[in-house]
């Protein structure tokens, strides 16, 4: 029998915690009703959390209450966060990877405690030169995987070549029908455009390039990410950081600016009704909640980032991306594109 | 009597030029029937500028057609461009601004020659570092400027301080009632977050921020960037030509799914009866057009540049824009804020 996917979920992290997180479950369990081959490990305080199961009738062999004493506080800095969060919902969480109980950690608690427990638990990859996170940026063909979004402000070309690597094997992992295409973000598609460590990244990029690990497609501008026709873009971190907010902030900017013309006489009001379905599909194509987890790549062990603030919809789909990224063997795809890095060395 | 503002425009440049040019210009005629206080010098091949002035009838004692042998070329290089493009209307319409001629030169030509040449004809002002690429940006409350866009891929504290200034002041000359608040574009807002290079800016703006130049309003994320909190949004050239270009793909992504949503049925098609002009008026409010012009700051004259690709209905928004400029004193109003700057150095 293969070994079952293990889960290890902080369900006392982020906003509404456990409550959103638990409800999150349910939704993720009631859709995978016919599937038997995972195990859902939460981590938190198990007088909390047997209560909410209970509220929502889940009685499930596939989920186990593991008790943990204390949680992160909000207040915690990266700096605390070591001394203060050892025995809380999210050290254990995390730490369940190295005990070889788990396959992969989630929690929507504090940022910065999250990423410096995780590298110091973890530890980083032999071959990697520095972690990054990674997200799921949607197109016109469907999804894109983004990395860095903020891990690392400044990067070198060893860097960048490591992050094309390990987004490769991240989009191989949740899309395994599909071909992943890197591309460089950049500010023009010229060869001769951007900074030195670009430069010196897409040359390093077009030796590599081959069907069996992924296809360099040169340098893309900000205004081509969505088109789709590349699916694992490459950036450092302050730069991802600030198209992933200018893109964030653009959309919600449209959407509001329209939201504000259908309700503004009677006329367009009306019209809501005659396109309630088209726009509730329109609204749901750009739902937020469904990229929801950012995942932090270069470590012994996968971790996934939800949003503190989202809901029990968004807190499904990252438990669902935790799922698929697993199955997809995520931490072997990374070992040997590494691996074929050091080949060509 | 005051003294006209002389606009000059290179009218042989840009996709369809000089038709749009003219008909840009013959809209902005037309908006400004009652004001007397400008002159437009034409620069381009007078023989095909005569004939097209004639089929709008334009025959206005404000409008001047001044001869130029040649065109700049597509093809043209910012390498070949200074052997090359000697007379051309473009570059005796930035020419005109050091004889005296005119105060703020436009052109929809070709963006690398149109920098090299007005560097070399207009020469740096004495205090600034570096140029820098500023532009509008739609913000919840009005307009913003955002600057550099592209001009400059790395920048120093002296450069993003110059970049405040001068945009500050660009800012005044066109919302002469509104006081500018300078923003610096980072991935968090605490003031510990970000590169040595914004911490040191930081600190900089923070002690010349004043109630007469700008107040400084700290950093800002790429996601409040629409907010309209700020209005003088600060970064070095790369940061800002991929936050720029990302918002322009972000809002074309949400904008064509909307459509596809609202054409794909008959009772959505039917609903844009009813919403016909609230359609109409959102469509207007993101219309790309009213923010083309992006102006090139830091040299001894304005110089404007218009998309080339953009129509009649652009091209007028970036005369508008060269009228306002002028209007507003943007040239004085930058060696005030400059000269700011050094009485605190």
């Amino acid at each position: 029998m293969k070994k079952k996917i293990t889960i290890a979920i902080d369900a006392m992290g982020g906003e509404n915690a456990p409550k959103k997180n638990i409800e999150g479950l349910n939704i993720f369990l009631n859709k995978n009703k016919l599937n038997k081959d995972f195990i859902i490990h939460l981590h938190g305080n198990k007088k909390i959390l047997d209560k909410e199961l209970s509220k929502l009738n889940i009685s499930n062999d596939l989920v186990k209450v593991i008790h943990s004493e204390s949680v992160v506080s909000d207040e915690e800095t990266p700096l605390t966060a070591i001394k203060n969060s050892k025995n809380t919902s999210m050290w254990n969480s995390i730490k369940a990877q190295i005990d070889g109980e788990a396959d992969i950690s989630l929690s929507a608690g504090n940022t910065g405690v999250l990423f410096v427990i995780s590298k110091m638990i973890l530890k980083m990859m032999n071959q990697v030169s520095k972690p990054a996170l990674a997200g799921l940026w949607p197109s016109k063909k469907g999804m894109s995987v983004v990395l860095d979004l903020g891990a690392n402000i400044e990067c070198d070309e060893k860097n960048l070549v490591d992050f094309s690597e390990m987004g490769t094997a991240l989009f191989k992992s949740i899309f395994p029908n599909q071909t992943p295409c890197v591309s460089l973000l950049n500010i023009g598609s010229e060869e001769i455009k951007g900074t030195e460590v670009l430069k010196k990244t897409y040359s390093k990029l077009k030796s590599l390039s081959n069907e069996k690990n992924f296809l360099f497609n040169g340098y893309i501008e900000g205004n081509k990410l969505m088109d789709g026709e590349t699916n694992v873009i490459v950036t450092d971190g302050f730069t991802g950081n600030i198209a992933l907010k200018t893109a964030e902030g653009t959309a919600k900017f449209v959407v509001d600016s329209l939201k504000q013309s259908l309700t503004e006489n009677i006329f367009s009001k009306l019209s809501i009704i005659f396109s309630y379905f088209s726009l509730k599909k329109f609204k749901s194509k750009l739902d937020p909640r469904k990229y929801n987890g950012a995942i932090f790549l270069g470590l012994n062990g996968p971790v996934v980032k939800s949003h503190g603030s989202t809901d029990s919809v968004g807190f499904y789909y990252s438990i669902d991306l935790c799922y698929r990224i697993i199955k997809g063997n995520l931490m072997d795809q990374i070992k040997n594109n590494l691996d074929h890095l050091d080949v060509r060395d």
